[in-house]
């Protein structure tokens, strides 16, 4: 809006996939909601209060999906305010993120109906969730390596150092994603709650690593 | 957009932040409808107008949640009108508000679902709901005592005295918030009576103090 | 963006509340798949198209509601290019449009399943429905007397003249609508029709009498 | 905004009509989502693995919806990289495009359903499919016919050559998608995986053709 003449002009093409993208997560985000089900009437009689408290899985996984939406949404900024340029192959490495972003909420609802149940379906349940989150990590990790990569997309070339560096990052958070999937098979709950933990860290690792 | 260079650059946060937290509330606002059962048609046989008649707490609850979250949307932009700045902790902080937000289609649904059954699952039910309204007037007087806290993401430094009456006001309004999951335990319609009402003041309120 | 100084400020709240509009068409528009609902497989056992043939009445409720949501945007947007600055009266009137528009998957779902059925129910579901669209018509009608009123919320001031025929020409609109409620006692899908041909008037209407 | 006084104004109507498009494709895109099924949980006592691998026609047609609507909102964009000003006529016909975009998800849903049954109904279900891509084809073709023929709405008015190319371009796109309604009546499943592989085509050579 302001570029001068030298500067390569800022491909517009990222403020439309940041507004679709913002879209798909808003939407994914608020969509999770569907998946809380009220227990019918005339299966609460007189006991709502016991009924809710029994259907905690399905609360747990809410919270834990919007806060790993949420991160992913934050964390989505983050990088394309260092991607300022966009071609065809990062508009589609970029769906295949929000691909999985907008599947979130059938693991969240698989994990909502079988953390209670505790027993082969629970870890199932719980594995699919995390394989979900893993694939979400390698689309993250794809997007970031391609634009490192093919370097004209970034605001600011980076070091080579840097770049190996930035990569490896992303790679470790998607090893222990992968970790997870195995966790699931140990405990259902246990990775429930891990899963809630990353978010967060991802949430306060960013403010201290990033922002300043 | 026409910024001086004196003057400190107003953070692209924050439209980013008015953007996907309009889109939330666009999506939760029109979600509600998704709650309203239509009447199976072997079940109305020739009755459908009574039938409809029958189920006026989930129109009651549709309307008062529709309110809620209009007066939420609107109040949110006098808000980030006048927060011009934004850091990662008020992200987070938007955050949490988007989860009560986008939360109220559940409780929406208990009431809906037993308003009309009285007794002690009502009273449940709208304290459920009256909880959820006090979470989020909670979340908003963080983001508020936030801003204010960190003076320079608002758009205007206050007075000491003006930032106390407005924190203040914020803590009032959450009191009342807190009150009505009492008042749900003596009567859950009189509740949600209250919470229409209490959308209609701040309405109303907005009107006279911040416009003029 | 390119104003003199002379002129007033034309007020931001009126792009925000054209956003928000927008997301609350754009989302109203596309949940109205969610009422089509596909037969069970148990229930087609090589009849699918048979089964899919019989259940007419929702692909015509579908195509009529999206219809008049698309005609709405459409005619929402002329009206906001006329109207240019907002006031806290204005967005809430405008709330009671989107009200409408939100509710409007309800009694189209009313329709889908009520009206093959014939008989009472029929003519209450297509009544409901009418019954909705008036009350939009009616909160278009506000909208436009409240910016027109307060003239300096125009564009440009509208001559005495031309203020009372804009004023009648909805009010035309609001009785026609209304008409539609008591037509819905007489045929059920004879109403339907009449909504679909309303919805195709006002889009070529429009065609013809603003843009030229 | 930063238009010479010489050059014709472009509409703003275009960046509306993108906005509320790109609206609606983010929304049908995330809302397919709604359409799996999680097993219930007294149904797949032990065996959810079992149960989810036994449900693979509602994945393939969740991935092949996605990277339908994806691709669509990618080629939705590139036209209107090429179409500036827009008319009553325009729109209509672009929501005559959302309309068939919007409706992805039931003929998604049907396929979920039936592709597995095998028989008279799983090539109903892909032939409903089909047809529902090929109308949206038609609706392609008609806005970029329409706008190609009022040159005036293009950036750049295109030579008779290059006009009846570019038109011509799009029918052998619609033929290619009329052929999958016949195609369904011999396997559903070849019909799902080459609705598949012509959205990925799609997606590559638009990155060949018109990128470069």
């Amino acid at each position: 809006m302001s570029e001068s003449a030298a500067e390569p002009r800022r491909d517009q093409e990222t403020s439309r996939i940041e507004a679709f993208s913002d879209g798909v997560f808003a939407i994914a985000i608020t969509l999770l909601v569907l998946e809380l089900k009220a227990p019918a009437s005339d299966v609460a009689h007189g006991e709502l209060w016991a009924h809710l408290r029994d259907e905690w899985p399905q609360f747990a996984a809410y919270l834990t999906s919007f806060a790993v939406v949420g991160v992913m949404w934050v964390n989505h900024h983050s990088m394309f305010n260092q991607i300022v340029r966009a071609d065809r192959g990062l508009m589609f490495l970029n769906l295949l993120l929000l691909l999985w972003t907008a599947l979130l909420p059938f693991p969240t609802a698989l994990v909502s109906e079988y953390l209670g149940e505790g027993g082969a379906d629970a870890h199932v349940a719980a594995a699919v969730y995390s394989a979900n989150l893993t694939l979400a990590a390698i689309a993250f990790s794809l997007i970031w390596a391609y634009a490192v990569r093919r370097g004209r997309l970034l605001a600011r070339p980076m070091s080579p150092g840097a770049e190996r560096a930035s990569v490896l990052r992303f790679s470790v958070g998607t090893f222990v994603y992968a970790a997870t999937i195995a966790l699931s098979f140990a405990s259902a709950p246990v990775t429930l709650a891990v899963q809630f933990l990353i978010a967060l860290y991802y949430a306060f690792e960013q403010v201290r690593s990033r922002v300043t």
